[in-house]
């Protein structure tokens, strides 16, 4: 739950008038997302996502999210639309911040994401990697190899105190992968953290897919293998492979999976593990006393990453390899 | 900030099933309440609050707020309004929960109050107290002189690390005012926490007062003392005798107040604002580390508890005596 600034009244009202969506109505702090202040805002006209950038997300990052979303949008994707400003804009600043007005997406997410939920992923996922293929706006990802050895680096000292040994897993995990990382599989625009609750469903249509802001360019693989880390273990971390299969085929269907790709699976779902077992593990370790946000616990993808270690190739996950 | 209860999508569908309010679109937990916690739910009819009612608030005290809201809602007070499901009950069980739906009121809290949001308050008020006259149901004021006394002792030995010598002044706070607290001024149905937050603007129009889980049985005039404090003090605490001299005309021309209740006031506003410094204070003392939600400043009302003590009459207010 995250709101971290706290709009007066005048100052939206200010705001909203540069747009072409009518008067405020209300305007509530909503607790999602944890890097941005979000706020569900009603007009005259409609439901809408007012969001406040922070400090954690990088200002010069702003255009390749915005734009993204408004070539996904363009392309039939469901996704937030950002709202233009009478100045042609879809960006502007409120409260000393950045900030944007982006539709709001009907829907939820499943708390206990289902075989058929894993599926309708699969196909979504496959649709945005085609349609994010002709965006021509670049961003690395930060939190890829060279972004897990600062956090190793910065984790390993203290690491222990989460669990024993931790440190030294890290570290010997991260040269596993490091001298093994692919190079030449397929690249694109791929959204890096596709989990549960960045994905809305009603009924039994996927209805949203939101939260592009560690979207970036990297492997179209990649994006599955982070899915089969968030969407495909129960809850007592056992790996789902009906869930996998089910999610892999789906996708298939819509863009075909290079045998390459399938083949590259384990490791780069073992390298995704890693990416959330640091990260959380950094927050464990560096969350002031009193935060708003709860850190999650690391000790999940510690598990998953030991899964992803143990797995001999693609028919660990019940895929033919 | 507040939503302590995650609501899984299905648990949360088979809720609102038992309305004839259609199928649920989407639900965000809302920023705003601390006691218990709320979303903002759409659904094909339109947009609704759930809240699931936290152990802060007591259950057996549930059917006073919930038919309080009945009661003001047929009166055409805009506040909000309980949805009763199908069997008849505008109460039902979620989570384990308690937990109702209320419609919901379009409208901005002023985050920085006018003379002119002061006025509508006061004849909003005046209204509210009217039409809660024959509400049946009774509660007695938990916060009035006893559990005030109750905080007293439960925070004086450790009040002066919040402010050198505090637990002996509000010792002495409470004996002053126990022993001059009135006795035979009019009783019926008060908010008691009428605080900015809890009101609601459209323009120049008052659209809803919300926040009932502290309402009681108790003076009216201790409403318009609560009100002085929450709405006529400028953010440097300086008194604003034009806001409340507003709010009180503009009361009186709907409930015309009698003078036993305005001679009362400067000691009403001072149990009011001890009422206010007590829970802080509590609240700072005892709230644990790392919680959600970050305490308010006790500070702020043993200030505005001085210049009461100070005041010598209700002409310390700006009003005729």
């Amino acid at each position: 739950m995250a709101v971290y600034t706290e709009v007066p009244d005048r100052e939206l009202e200010e705001f909203v008038a540069r747009y072409d969506i009518g008067a405020v109505a209300s305007c509530k702090g909503i607790a999602e997302g944890v890097e941005n202040s979000n706020y569900l805002l009603h007009t005259e006209r409609g439901s809408f996502i007012l969001t406040l950038y922070e400090k954690r997300v990088k200002r010069e990052d702003l255009p390749f999210f915005i734009g993204l979303m408004e070539h996904l949008a363009g392309k039939g994707i469901v996704c937030p639309t950002p709202i233009r400003a009478r100045n042609g804009l879809a960006l502007g600043e409120l409260c000393g911040r950045p900030a944007a007005i982006i539709s709001f997406l009907e829907g939820m997410w499943p708390r206990r994401p289902t075989a058929r939920h894993c599926q309708l992923l699969g196909d979504a996922l496959a649709r945005f990697h085609l349609a994010g293929a002709d965006f021509t706006l670049r961003r690395p990802n930060d939190l890829s190899l060279a972004g897990w050895r600062r956090l190793v680096e910065a984790c390993r000292p203290r690491a222990d105190e989460v669990a024993p040994g931790l440190g030294e897993e890290i570290a010997r995990e991260l040269e596993f992968i490091e001298a093994r990382w692919p190079k030449s599989l397929a690249v694109g625009t791929i959204h890096a953290d596709l989990f549960p609750d960045n994905v809305f469903f009603l009924g039994d249509r996927l209805s949203g897919i939101i939260d592009f802001y560690f979207a970036c360019t990297d492997f179209y693989a990649y994006d599955i293998a982070v899915c089969l880390n968030a969407w495909c273990f129960e809850p007592n971390l056992a790996f789902n492979a009906t869930k996998a299969r089910g999610l892999i085929a789906n996708y298939a269907k819509a863009r075909p999976i290079p045998p390459e790709e399938i083949e590259a699976l384990p490791l780069l779902a073992r390298g995704s593990a890693l990416r959330f077992l640091l990260t959380r593990l950094y927050d464990w370790l560096h969350h002031p006393a009193g935060a708003f946000v709860k850190p999650k616990d690391p000790i999940e993808y510690l598990r998953k990453l030991r899964f992803h270690a143990g797995v001999g190739g693609p028919g660990g996950y019940g895929l033919d390899p």
